[in-house]
């Protein structure tokens, strides 16, 4: 059943999570490649920014709705989430039943609509738990110190499952941290988005640990350039990391925040550390380069001045 | 909250799945060693063999039933599965649904009912899928085509995620394919008790795909050993393979069967083979032999005699 796409243009495009930080990029980027877009999510953060894309609102848990929209469709961006990682550990079974749950009847509608493809956005943040050796390749272990994280990984075997039983042709992206326009600042995932938001208001930042932690960031553009990529990448590979390969502590990324806004004096609270932060992630983008010739092509100081200017927009 | 167990004699023991093969065998071992057993299943395949077990009938998804058979207990031994390897491709959602889903609801009550201690057994035969090396070390990578074993796979996670956030003892047990006395021949598990079952009884056998699938079998009262071993084990690791570390192929065990039986004439039937039967599969036990001090010691001619004699009884 795995067909090889060679182009988006004409292509029927369904993204589920279509109305939160990726999905907005991601289709307003498929429009531009002529693709025809449908949205599906409980609700869109920017809805302007959606102008162009047939929008269905709905719970991911609502199969017949998710079965209409995936109607004639060629190829499903799965971005549709439960919970984020802190709060998935208050309550694992409520995150297994919104996340892993809904995403398999997802497979059996997709099975039953003959999607082509089904591109799959991941954790790079949290499948791999404590990382044994940095930067992380996509053959480390995986020991999530999250329900989010667990929920995530189940989600990645059901779907090299379904490629075994039923070749239903797939990718997974093991994201790292996003982050650019359309990152809403009120949510609790995204420092750099509230970092941006409270620092051009001048009001205090939350610093939660010693400010130590490290993490992979990357700029929206270049997540929608890997994802478009792996659509109509053939090669033998189902599992990409996709990050930029270096890593930035907390104190970092608020410094430079701040210069990119322009507001040297950032008032700070320290807030005790989290069970669910890793101390250090930065993914192994080797593979990625490798197999898809996709690499993080924007600037960090740049990436943070267009953040910056978005920010100031809204 | 890790304490350290010495001794099972005096213990509070509760064997959910007591009513099956490992789980009849479980708790007869443990009341040998002096511990108070209380069982919990939906059934129990031979009543009989549990004499002096306190015993509960009910649903794993009935979690006040389970809070209740757990009350006070030290040790819970997690046997409870939801479906079996093939028929879960049929139903992955229902697999999930009655595996993991129940799972996490029992690390719950575990929680709250302060067990010192959780041992698991996972599945050595699906949780590592098609492997790349034999035999296979648990640091293999974990790609099921099973939904059952995705299911076991997704639980060893939670099992360690109760473990970093709440301190929650455990230790997940990877076992092979158990064969002996109390395997009834009429599920659709256990090759060796339905070839027992059908060539005393001069009954032609099913051969399924060419008969060269490899699976490491092991005896009974060996994966016994090994739980009570865990159950006292202080050491770093929290996941083992649990065989015998040798392969045989199917056609070499309706040999050896047909040779303890003294059934040497066995009519075949051949089946295709099913998709969700990996090729070969033999545990890697190295670190179990290491760690715990533990080996399989019953050789695999008078398993299989033993296993005979007590197919006799029934």
């Amino acid at each position: 059943m795995t067909s090889k796409i060679t182009t988006l243009s004409g292509m029927q495009c369904v993204v589920l999570g279509g109305g939160g930080f990726i999905g907005t990029n991601l289709c307003r980027a498929l429009l531009t490649r002529g693709a025809s877009v449908r949205g599906y999510s409980r609700s869109r953060t920017y809805p302007a920014a959606l102008d162009g894309v047939i929008w269905t609102s709905g719970e991911f848990s609502d199969r017949t709705a998710i079965a209409r929209a995936l109607d004639g469709c060629d190829i499903v961006f799965h971005l549709l989430g439960g919970s984020i990682p802190d709060s998935s550990n208050k309550d694992p079974l409520g995150d297994l039943m919104s996340s892993a749950v809904p995403s398999l009847q997802l497979l059996e509608v997709c099975r039953a609509a003959k999607v082509r493809k089904i591109l799959f956005v991941s954790s790079g943040g949290t499948v791999y738990g404590i990382p044994n050796a940095i930067p992380i390749p996509e053959t480390a272990p995986t020991d999530p110190i999250s329900a989010y994280g667990i929920s995530k990984l189940a989600i990645e075997k059901y779907l090299a499952l379904y490629h075994y039983l039923h070749g239903q042709d797939f990718c997974v992206l093991r994201v790292a941290n996003p982050f650019g326009p359309y990152q809403s600042p009120d949510r609790r995932q995204g420092l750099i988005a509230s970092l941006m938001h409270r620092i051009s208001r001048g009001q205090p930042i939350e610093i939660w640990g010693d400010g130590q932690v490290v993490r992979d960031y990357i700029y929206i553009d270049d997540v929608i350039e890997a994802l478009l990529a792996a659509v109509t990448y053939g090669g033998p590979h189902t599992l990409f990391n996709v990050g930029s390969g270096v890593g930035r502590s907390v104190l970092e990324v608020v410094r430079d925040v701040a210069e990119a806004l322009g507001h040297p004096d950032v008032q700070r609270i320290h807030k005790p550390g989290r069970a669910t932060d890793v101390p250090v992630s930065i993914l192994d983008i080797a593979r990625i380069e490798r197999e898809v010739a996709w690499s993080p092509r924007t600037d960090w100081a740049r990436a943070l001045r267009l953040t910056a200017d978005w920010i100031r927009t809204i």
